[in-house]
């Protein structure tokens, strides 16, 4: 533990920490707050294990679509736990691949219908609230497709994920008898990754559910306890929260795992939808939060390096990694490298040692030039640790609110676009407001077009 | 244009702007700055067409080894202009698709060779010096892999990018008759994607190079106008610097167009290794630099919007979209949908219809919080556009530099990280300087490890 010293660690600053522990264990004794609970989610996991054993054998894709926490969170556990490249070649025999489609660009969408094997495809369709619209959107020009492809076995190929008991997804599931999962009542978009939101994909993927589970309930335990050794609330103060208010906006969450990227863009919408709030809970406008910042080791090193270790001192760093990589892969030597420098120091050397030697040369030159640097450090790329990140990830969001002096679980700034989209597509009973909007222009294929 | 009134914008601020397009011209005039002049690069695009030309008809992929500007430019434009997914299926005899690896964790690299088939593959390598140690990495590993599934054939799968003259890659391509493409000596990494670095990616997947170039030829000779209607000066000043200035340090690039995003994600590379520097090119030490942030709509309204809405005033934003989406997808009218309004009012509207209302609520919602927003439109999502769109970009990075006081093509900071991890590597000749650096650290998998 970092020694109580600096700005932000008095005493006073204490309390607040410890307060806003408090706080959140009273939102969860509330039944306010699900996910804390979701690793225990009584019978949750059975009706995903019952989902996918009713799953054909000669389906080989899985095809999400949904958006925002009904993307990121899924996507992020395949990532970090399914072979890379498996999208490649899923009709091997031996391979499942997920694919999400989280956007209504008509190309990619239209794209994708061009591209896959509807009939060896599995489309679990994922909105909480129901009503997405761009979720809406695809289901939709899905159901076209499948009355083209599969006719009446519809059932046979899609499965929707929504609320237990509202909105139209549901309501759709009941009428048609399509295999449904549910996302509890008290765990937001956001915090649902291990719900069947995120369950449902991994275990398609061949992900170790149960191993995922078991280990975030290992941090909760953890994380759930008011002491200053709660590793969510360390992550919270000291590698974020403290460098923020003193006149850090930014934090960058540098993955040096290649599987664990989407985990960081994960945590980018936990971090910002949470935290980016104008009022506080007591009513003051404040437009606080910081902003969050995926990035990648070691490719970053050759597209944002430069930035973070020369330009302002405006960001904090949060680095991800493993201590076992599992088989590294040496360099081997090779006759035409023998008599080049640039290559020869390489031969029988690792490449996970060569990125971890640009870990380490990275946060040194962070550290020298004064830059805040924090490390998360995961025992593997399994899914037991990456339960014990998912969980202290989020409950280091939780316990971030209070510190801000905000609730981390609402979301009131994204209805206005919401409303002035659909105003502007004419969707009765959204008419107010004039949508026109004076913006600076350029039209690059004209010439007289710069405004 | 926008009128000369407000912040930034006085009659000084417009003679500054002009001088920043003078000293770029005047640099170009020197033959000290090369990407202005890609578009005509002698025999650079028939080198590129000759090495197309002798790839085998039976290679359905190529696999790109680069990284930073090695990879960044290429994967914009095989993004922006070739068929979504299709990395997916190759082998339908119609497509060719490109693969890019650019990072160095074993399990990525592993995994690549463990999926694809190395007979169907030619392996583009991409480093302008020939020293990265990422990519010389890579070659060592795919050199063995050559060795053992092509033996003597290696010159038929591997291809070298890299400088004219200098440097181990060159000196291999030359001793072993590899086929070879050239950086021009004045054109840095990330100033590279017009040279045969992007094109020989793009053309191999069908990208119509000459309207790419034609496309980047004609906003050339826009932005090389000492002229207050300069496209490039309007979006370096009124889109950025001006709100960068007046205390927002970050600029999201929010990409409407799927194909679009890995330009937004190209452009952070450019702009961030462009423009944070620590050092005036007088010499005064002051450390500045935006940070550009990628960003995807619809997708990201489902997860940075919250933040861009309501907290703090911290950004610019710069949309990307096109006029012209070519044949939008119409959500059918379906049974199972009359009964639910969240699904009724989408039936035969387009996704592209959809898509572009989501863009214009967005934006009014910040226009109306204050917020800056630009728009950057292009024609459609073809070569020419997207050539317009790169020079536009780049030119307006050349132009940024003299507007912060620093010199936009150079990149002194990422040395010192380079020579710490060689030094963490045991590297000959870099032992200088201690790599244990002490930094926040949690252990996810140790209760006993929060420091």
């Amino acid at each position: 533990m970092v020694a109580a010293a600096g700005p932000g660690l008095s005493a006073d600053a204490d309390a607040r920490a410890l307060a806003a522990v408090e706080h959140t264990l009273a939102r969860r004794a509330r039944g306010d707050i699900g996910f804390f609970d979701l690793p225990e989610q009584g019978d949750a996991l059975e009706d995903v294990e019952r989902v996918l054993a009713g799953i054909a054998a000669d389906i080989d894709t899985m095809v999400v679509f949904g958006i925002g926490g009904s993307s990121l969170g899924p996507r992020a556990l395949v990532s970090a736990l399914t072979p890379p490249w498996s999208w490649l070649a899923p009709a091997d025999g031996r391979r499942r691949r997920v694919l999400f489609c989280d956007n209504i660009d008509p190309v990619t969408v239209a794209g994708l219908f061009a591209t896959i094997d509807v009939r060896r495809c599995v489309f679990n369709v994922v909105t909480k609230s129901g009503a997405t619209a761009e979720t809406c959107a695809q289901l939709l020009l899905l159901l076209e497709r499948l009355g083209a492809v599969v006719g009446e076995r519809v059932a046979q190929h899609l499965i929707i994920t929504t609320d237990p008991s509202r909105g139209a997804l549901r309501a759709l599931a009941s009428a048609h008898h399509l295999p449904s999962l549910r996302v509890p009542a008290n765990v937001g978009g956001r915090f649902s990754v291990l719900s069947p939101v995120g369950l449902l994909p991994a275990g398609f993927a061949g992900v170790d559910l149960r191993a995922l589970l078991r280990g975030a309930a290992a941090m909760r335990e953890r994380v759930l306890r008011n002491h200053a050794d709660n590793p969510a609330l360390f992550f919270a103060r000291h590698m974020h929260h403290q460098h923020m208010v003193a006149g850090r906006p930014m934090l960058v969450m540098m993955a040096y795992v290649d599987g664990l990227y989407d985990t960081a863009d994960w945590f980018r919408q936990l971090w910002a939808e949470s935290l980016g709030k104008a009022l506080a809970t007591d009513g003051r406008a404040i437009h606080v939060g910081p902003t969050p910042i995926a990035a990648r080791g070691a490719t970053d090193q050759h597209s944002q390096l430069q930035l973070y270790a020369e330009g302002p001192d405006d960001k904090a760093y949060c680095m991800l990694t493993v201590d076992d990589r599992g088989a590294d892969l040496t360099m081997p030597a090779h006759p035409w490298a023998a008599a080049h420098d640039e290559l020869a120091y390489l031969q029988g050397r690792g490449l996970g040692e060569l990125l971890d030697a640009e870990l380490r040369g990275t946060m040194a030159s962070l550290r020298r030039r004064g830059r805040p640097v924090g490390i998360v450090r995961l025992a593997g790329q399994d899914a037991a640790s990456v339960g014990e990140l998912i969980m202290l990830l989020e409950a280091a969001t939780a316990f971030a609110g209070p510190l801000y002096g905000v609730d981390p679980f609402d979301q009131p700034g994204v209805e206005e676009a919401k409303r002035l989209a659909f105003a502007a597509l004419g969707r009765p009973g959204f008419s107010d407001g004039a949508v026109g909007v004076d913006v600076a222009t350029i039209l690059t294929s004209d010439p007289a077009h710069v405004r």
